[in-house]
């Protein structure tokens, strides 16, 4: 097969607010070869991502993300490597590239797997995909109050793994934080499973984070999330020491292999989570799932969005049985749930797996999407790089 | 003063071609504060880093670069740094933000500069500009009796310190990338200082790399440059064990101050090379500046486009005396010789400094530019985010 086409569609709801909530836009992706249709999704800022396939040459090492796709052969996944090798050296002076392959890389798979009537974490190797544990991921709550009452929806609404993050956490002062985390711990009881996402907050401020251990560790968090920038990696390995029991966890900005092998490596995270939207797509993020097994570290999907993306997050690991759990979007916007025909839905363990449907194992809903399309233009010269292309 | 304006301007040679070479374009940057103007630079993808400032937002830590820029207090160099955290947390999940605030960022230098009557090299608080000598970066030949020749016409021109990069190295054997080290040597005559560099040729592959190190010590080369991409951190680490003379040098692709930290904590490069148009501009570039004076690592510049990027590179290490040499386009395109008024020349010891004028003491010729400029726009849903602004 050739790959004949490659369109973006940015979807984004009404209104967007300044909320931690990546569920309020998509880009999605359509691959098209050989008479197959393959869809995958983009991590965040559409536009850029557009700009990034369609923008002019700047020299030879800063080409188009389009000019590596396009044209290109695939029939296997060797094909969909080697395209990520030119894409990686082509375009090694555009930085938003890794961000706006992400997306063409999981439709490539998605197609394959098509083509093949294969699962693509069959086409990873794997034998089966294993169940995973989803946690619901939220936000804390302005008050602690509202972070018990959040704790207790989430565990009527069956979730056994519950993630809080962001909101008031580093804003006022540990003892604060303490009254959220213990909070969170009362709401969901003594036997659920209680993370924590700080979202960057601390920078580079070991002590700052350090000052939350203690109350974490009484809380029974699992594990730390973010506490840092993501390249922070000296500050993550100087935590990673001070900290008994919580463990760390970070990656969901690693936009290639290295940083996420160095926040193992030199990081010291026991929980390595990997955004398929970001990373490169589902190839990328095998590879650190292979890194992590052999370094006793588990491998966690970053999945704040639609359920195409969610499909692509699980495939790195779906062979992996012992890495259980799985962040699981609880509450998203409209639109994420709008975008796919069917959705992973959680069994009566509150478990889900990658489908074993082909490609990615997700549909995609044209008709819901008409009302979130954003119609965009890009002329250059009065020449159009890009518009928004039909749906259908 | 208050930031009134940002303009970008996409500026290209009439034909780009695949050659590693960043100055067939250019992101030129207008801010206009308090009656004052400056001007910056972002280094490749102008279409991209254009998208990235005035993109909607996808959620609160996505925002466009723009957000955090426009309308803001701009009275000193603590404003400047404020602004840049502001940046660096409100878009964390925009891949291109640093590249395109790096621009801009330079240009709030420059007008700071301008507007208090100093030289940007004083208020990063140097008491004086050194003097830096200049090498010549250019390619090697596609033969060894090529790159001999290129050789000899560096030292014609005066040069005693000469970068070669790209081209043949590493695509055909170690044998003959050792006539080119040998070559270039003998062009140079004993005496110049022989810097190589190869573009992340070998991405991870240290054994690769290794096997170029004898050559490398035979022709006196002072350092190996990329021999691995930017993020691959234990690679540099693992050749800078291996190597006795030769040293590594690296950072060009570092967009945040951690990653060319990490470069010389455990990448154990002896030379740090910042590029102020990708690194978030010459606040980061400084305080990367900073770290290796104090861990006895080399600051150099990285510059391959026009003398507008040249002076801001010059900057962050304007008063670090011991750090000598600095990266001088040799044969720049047109574009990037007439984007400027003025030049930084060579003195007769073929040495330069960072000018002594107010702020980064460049003109830009708005005239020369009119034929160079891009016409770009973006709209989304009917609205235009962009249009290329009127240059005067």
């Amino acid at each position: 097969m050739k790959i004949e086409a490659v369109d973006f569609f940015y979807l984004a709801m009404p209104q967007i607010t300044t909320e931690a909530d990546g569920s309020q836009d998509a880009l999605l992706v359509r691959v098209a070869a050989g008479g197959f249709v393959g869809w995958g999704e983009c991590e965040a800022s559409p536009l850029v991502s557009i700009a990034a396939f369609v923008c002019p040459m700047s020299h030879g090492v800063c080409r188009p993300v389009g000019a590596s796709v396009l044209g290109q052969a695939l029939d296997s996944p060797a094909d969909i490597a080697r395209i990520a090798r030119r894409v990686a050296y082509d375009s090694m002076d555009l930085l938003q590239a890794p961000h706006t392959f992400s997306g063409v890389e999981m439709a490539l798979w998605d197609l394959l797997g098509k083509a093949r009537q294969e699962p693509v974490w069959r086409l990873l190797g794997y034998r089966r995909s294993g169940k995973k544990l989803a946690y619901a991921s939220q936000l804390f709550g302005k008050t602690p109050q509202q972070t018990l009452d959040a704790a207790r929806a989430a565990r009527a609404a069956g979730f056994t793994a519950v993630k809080f993050g962001w909101g008031p956490i580093g804003q006022a002062g540990a003892a604060l934080d303490a009254e959220h985390f213990a909070a969170a711990r009362e709401g969901l009881g003594p036997d659920a499973l209680l993370l924590v996402d700080v979202g960057q907050i601390w920078n580079e401020d070991v002590d700052a984070a350090a000052a939350r251990l203690p109350a974490l560790e009484a809380a029974g968090a699992v594990w730390l999330e973010e506490p840092f920038h993501t390249a922070a990696l000296a500050a993550y390995g100087q935590l990673a020491q001070r900290s008994r029991k919580v463990k760390l966890a970070g990656g969901e900005g690693a936009h290639n292999i290295a940083m996420a092998r160095h926040l193992i490596d030199y990081g010291g995270v026991g929980f390595i989570q990997i955004d398929c939207g970001r990373i490169g797509g589902i190839g990328p993020a095998k590879a650190v799932a292979d890194i992590a097994a052999a370094r006793g570290v588990t491998f966690v999907n970053h999945t704040f969005t639609s359920h195409l993306a969610l499909s692509a997050s699980l495939q790195p690991y779906a062979g992996l049985l012992d890495h259980r759990i799985c962040e699981y979007p609880f509450a998203p916007k409209p639109l994420a749930r709008e975008l796919t025909v069917n959705h992973l839905a959680r069994d009566a363990a509150g478990e889900i797996a990658a489908p074993d449907a082909p490609g990615l194992g997700i549909g995609i809903d044209l008709e819901a999407l008409r009302g979130y399309l954003q119609r965009v233009e890009i002329k250059v010269n009065g020449q159009t790089l890009y518009a928004t292309p039909p749906l259908a």
